[in-house]
């Protein structure tokens, strides 16, 4: 089958306020667990964010997503006890200290934010065999993530907080939302409007864990090798930010 | 310990151009294979977009992800081979009649383009017990395929083309950049300028797959339940894309 040379983008280019515009979306995003604010988010908001997730990328364009919206108080209510029941099973993980600091943190705004939203992966979308997934079963997963940044930058730009909540029995959260078998939870995300956007992520300025310099995390060719001769432009470059 | 209020972010609003900035990185982003163009990609450009990738959230700030640089003429050529016999694997397992149209699909550009770059995941990087992997132990995959993704997006708004390669023996590519066993190969990203970006996905163009229709991937409180009545507005504004 012979196919025409597929069209090209005209708008090749992105200016530098544009360019600048999306560094801002990926610098200031939060994730966001205590800043929410009651205010419905509006259809137009809502559908924007959806489907700049739908316009992720997916191995083999299998688009495994589905995008569970979740308004209903009393299944908020439901999913909020399958996270207090892991969170405290959670908290019992952690050595005795860590653990009393571990119970002060909030990790989630399942009642308080007015959307939930589940973005799950239906592993059987496009048949057995799928380009990409060939030699990776988890491509799939990963398209479904892919689909959650991209909500998640685009709520920023909207000025819409997410919260990214993982701290379940995914069983219970299964059954729950009724999902078939074929179909796992990737991400529940808590979407409103917030009072603020942190400067800083939360488990940073709690003093749980530092952001670690980006120099220690480049090497060249292979693993370890940090050589920074010849490599002097980048470091000087990677720590400009 | 007693804490101050932590900080808030000073620019909480987008303008309407700056949000369509981070909208047009979103649709315009595609999976580059074939349009590659051997110009290095500048220390700065490149300094950039892997900063971008770092400040990518991450489950308990864990920040699991390496970035694996790879220049060299004689890695790529290693691991293009490995490419090469897995993929000859992956169009035996097609019908025969999609296992030749398989194999005209151009799925790579490692030798064209002028930087590899392998996004890993350190699943040791935090220690046993990590906040919000207590229950799902693939959180830190995902945290790194949110880095790939912010490094995708970045990188449309600096013009610079990414592919990502996903056919491969994981257990070879980990052997030819000696990852350590704790160390799991995400993405591995071919990047640099391009000739033009398409204006479709390839896989749609070649007559693959199509785009989903939106409006059959969104469901309402529990899976299934796609009655519109009461959600017509959301419906009205999802079409609009």
């Amino acid at each position: 089958m012979e196919k025409s040379e597929p069209a090209h983008q005209s708008d090749h280019y992105f200016t530098d306020e544009e360019r600048a515009a999306v560094y801002k979306s990926i610098y200031s995003r939060r994730d966001v667990r205590g800043q929410f604010k009651t205010d419905p988010v509006p259809d137009d908001v809502l559908a924007r964010i959806i489907n700049a997730a739908h316009h992720a990328p997916s191995v083999g364009f299998m688009q495994p997503w589905n995008f569970l919206l979740i308004q209903n108080p009393e299944t908020k209510k439901k999913v909020h006890d399958i996270f207090l029941s892991a969170n405290d099973e959670a908290a019992e993980m952690f050595e005795p200290e860590k653990s009393t600091d571990y119970r002060k943190l909030k990790l989630e705004g399942i009642i308080e934010s007015p959307v939930n939203l589940v973005v799950t992966c239906d592993r059987e979308r496009a048949g057995p065999v799928v380009v990409g997934r060939t030699h990776d079963k988890s491509m799939d997963l990963f398209s479904s993530v892919c689909a959650v940044q991209n909500l998640w930058l685009a709520a920023r730009a909207e000025g819409v907080g997410v919260g990214w909540v993982s701290i379940f029995n995914k069983k219970a959260l299964k059954q729950a939302l009724k999902l078939p078998k074929s179909v796992t939870p990737i991400a529940y995300l808590c979407i409103g409007y917030v009072e603020h956007f942190l400067a800083e992520p939360e488990l940073k300025s709690a003093g749980w864990r530092d952001r670690l310099p980006i120099e220690d995390l480049v090497c060249f060719d292979e693993w370890g090798n940090m050589n920074k001769e010849g490599n002097e432009g980048l470091y000087k470059e990677l720590s400009k930010r």
